[in-house]
């Protein structure tokens, strides 16, 4: 069995153990059960328990940026697709924590073991929000003289639709205006100050 | 001794028992034994505890609405009010949060404990902001064709800034270039689509 025990079996079994008992008691004996492996295999891959629960939630949050990256319109406005990708995460999050809430605050506890994680989700995350800023830029749509702190200023606007601590207002009924309305408003600052298209540097 | 006791005399004292026993173990037998009197004098201006408690935070909410008020200027600009209102907010409770950690937490559980005290709040809050969205707009210096929904997106897209349950990232060391970069994006929000001074109906 060892030799065709890969890394990937193991965070696939370690989701479902999670995903089964908790954080809390989810064991590297319970994932070496689900094998069929003792857990001296589990440790070959993954030195300890914490490495093995790391590796798991990157996995997870690598799935989501793949799938947030996507929404991105190559041929649509920044503006819109500013607004999409702001929808798609507001909707996946929310979706999450309604029909899944157990599943929800399983890796809500995962995230906030390392400092190391948030920092790679929110900064991957706001990577993709200065990509889109970025291209806003390059046509004009947008203007601002510095994309990441902008991406970083936009983010932190729309917090109440992404950050778990805000998880029990999403179920507002109009929770959904108040996306609208706080996207709206961002959107019209990132136009702001947008220069004339006829004006010359003389 | 009872008939000296005002309803204001009992808050101030549950105030102080409060702050010090806690939200958990304050009881209105310590209220009373703060005041030397019996705890029947206090049911006769607060009929439950928790019409006490109640009455205890909204005075204290009341001293933090009166004071937020002050901030706004009749002479100064829309923008200059809403980033010095947003700011002292902000410095308000970050050092409430940073030196009286206890009191911050008593009052989080007491705002906490009915409904209709953040709604009240929050209420209070947002309409000072309608208040100089709405002197922004009669200025020209803003434009929106709904200020009670303007204030309510300016307000959550700050809630970074303000609500309790970012209080753990107040003391990030980049926590006010944050805070400058939303409150920029936000102002900018507010003024694009500003009607050209020279522009005619027809």
């Amino acid at each position: 069995m060892a030799e065709v025990l890969t890394a990937e079996a193991i965070l696939v079994a370690t989701e479902e153990v999670l995903r089964r008992y908790g954080p809390a008691k989810a064991t590297v004996v319970d994932v070496a059960k689900a094998l069929g492996v003792s857990h001296g295999s589990v440790y070959r891959h993954f030195a300890t328990k914490a490495a093995l629960r790391e590796a798991v939630t990157r996995r997870w949050l690598d799935a989501i940026h793949v799938e947030m990256a996507s929404v991105i319109n190559p041929e649509g406005s920044a503006a819109e697709n500013l607004k999409a990708w702001l929808q798609h995460l507001f909707d996946k999050k929310r979706l999450s924590h309604t029909d899944e809430p157990e599943l929800f605050a399983t890796f809500r506890v995962l995230v906030s073991e390392s400092c190391a994680i948030p920092e790679y989700h929110v900064g991957h995350l706001v990577g993709q929000v200065a990509r889109i800023i970025r291209a806003g830029v390059d046509t004009q749509e947008f203007v601002t003289d510095d994309v990441e702190k902008t991406a970083q200023a936009v983010w932190d606007a729309t917090d109440r639709f992404h950050h778990p601590a805000h998880a029990n207002e999403w179920g507002d009924p109009h929770i959904q205006d108040a996306f609208d309305a706080v996207v709206s408003l961002v959107i019209a600052g990132l136009r702001y100050n947008r220069v004339p298209s006829a004006a010359g540097d003389a």
